[in-house]
């Protein structure tokens, strides 16, 4: 693992064809039947038995995706709801998707003062430093929570240079409440959303945080949203981070939408598709076409959603 | 438990005389020699030998404590670093705390959009709904980061208002860096903090959030500055919100720095501190006092905090 995180990440995405990454957020109530109601695993009343399902559940989806994306992105806050249980299931998933050759985003949206930073950085970032842990792997790289400024987003940087690992700084949330907050402009009309991304380019700037393709380790969590100029901005202001980019497919977003995250070249973003793909056997279309067969349903919702992105972005290097 | 939260955090900081929290930071390096160096926990590369060092630590702490301030706040990440056992030990200490009759602060800082807020709530906020869990209890309130706007922090507001909880939006950061971006300001000159502070007061201004003393079950993480004046402004701004204030001791705040936080009749805030008290054997003057005695080094961190406190403010109601 001695390569830039980025370097990496756009291996990867070249490997497969795909700037895509599939979001693993289970939820108990839309498993599907025939693993909700195999009879050992049936009891959402039961903590073990509850985790017990969305982990099989999730292992399988892995299995189905791994052939189809260069990356996955395991939301935290699912796991958590489930207890010490949920964080060792947690982990279990980012062993099953790394020994799958996939590269693993933790999407745990962390960030306090610094100290309470650096110990979200052991916890989520680093890999274990005890000796009793020393198979274990932490994501290639975590989502980061920049509300405390440079002093709370700087630990994970630290982790990252030294382990080769990235971060995805969260710069634009992708749901509509939060404009209130980041379209908040000042006298010359910048907005707070567009004066966070500058200092998020500068924190993302050192030489030994940018990789030979010229991206940082340092990218940005930037959500789809109707407003292209708007994304335009944050592109240009942000050169040499890699976008993720939520909300495609079920939280509204679309190709035209994703399409100004990417530089002409064709990289520089990892798009996010969540609900569309891991309960595509909600989908009648696919569930008719496949006669019920989830796993089938989920793998075609993967090469759809794919198939969508490679039609918006063509990556020519 | 058929009070508002505010109510009830009034009623315990009235009762101890207390308006104080101390915080739970635990680092294995930092912990007393006759805990770290007893036999069987004397081991920093072992997983579970540090955790239990750690646990058996905040243990004691948290009984030296329970008869000199109302609540403590226990800080997710310096459990999060140990992995599922460190989410075990976490809530292990909740349950400790509560049956010590103290009002427990989860300092989780979560938030993240509507959907994954929801888990986020469900795992630290709200009681178990798990029949195999029905004797855990949560935390009585937690911090959350307000980066996704309302949609983010609403499930939470929820979970609070339905098991009589409380949270605490994270406002103002107590650490310097932060005010790159929480000093933005408009044309006007309202700062991104102040709009923000706006906003918090609206969102804890429901009726069926404030209880009878005219406080809301939203409360604000509000840190600690020199900045007196800028204090004053978000005190104003949200004349309904329990300050939860950060940044007090070991972080620089003094009490002059906290004082206007508090209302004139001395309600209103609940100061934090975490190191100056828990790690009270690492000051001279208290090792000499106490001959070594770490357990009664950190009750007279305790108690000098707390009248420090008691200077400043006099809580007339």
């Amino acid at each position: 693992m001695a390569e830039n995180f980025a370097d990496r990440l756009l291996a990867a995405v070249r490997a497969k064809n795909a700037p895509a990454v599939v979001g693993i957020d289970p939820v108990y109530s839309r498993l599907p039947a025939q693993i909700s109601q195999h009879r050992e695993l049936n009891d959402e009343n039961d903590v073990e038995a509850a985790l017990d399902a969305v982990l099989e559940f999730s292992r399988r989806v892995i299995r189905v995706l791994a052939p189809l994306v260069p990356a996955v992105k395991l939301n935290a806050a699912f796991f958590e709801r489930y207890y010490q249980e949920g964080t060792e299931a947690y982990f279990e998933l980012v062993q099953e998707a790394a020994a799958h050759g996939l590269i693993v985003i933790g999407d745990v949206k962390r960030g306090d003062v610094g100290h309470s930073s650096q110990m979200y950085a052991q916890a989520h970032l680093a890999n274990p430093d005890f000796i009793t842990l020393e198979e274990l792997v932490a994501p290639d790289a975590v989502t980061v929570n920049p509300f405390a400024g440079l002093d709370g987003v700087q630990p994970f940087i630290d982790v990252a240079r030294q382990q080769q690992k990235g971060i995805f700084v969260w710069v634009r949330p992708s749901n509509a409440s939060a404009s209130v907050l980041h379209d908040f402009a000042n006298a010359e009309g910048r907005t707070f959303c567009e004066h966070l991304a500058q200092q998020v380019a500068e924190w993302g700037a050192g030489a030994d945080l940018v990789g030979q393709a010229g991206y940082s380790c340092v990218g940005a969590v930037v959500g789809a949203t109707p407003d292209h100029e708007a994304t335009m901005k944050l592109r240009a202001m942000m050169p040499q981070a890699i976008f993720l980019v939520p909300g495609f497919g079920a939280q509204g977003g679309s190709a035209e939408d994703v399409a100004p995250c990417f530089k002409s070249d064709g990289t520089g973003a990892l798009v996010a598709a969540t609900r569309s793909v891991i309960y595509a056997y909600e989908n009648p279309e696919y569930v008719q076409r496949f006669e019920g067969n989830w796993e089938a349903c989920v793998e075609q919702g993967c090469k759809d959603f794919v198939a969508g992105l490679q039609q918006t972005v063509t990556i020519t290097q």
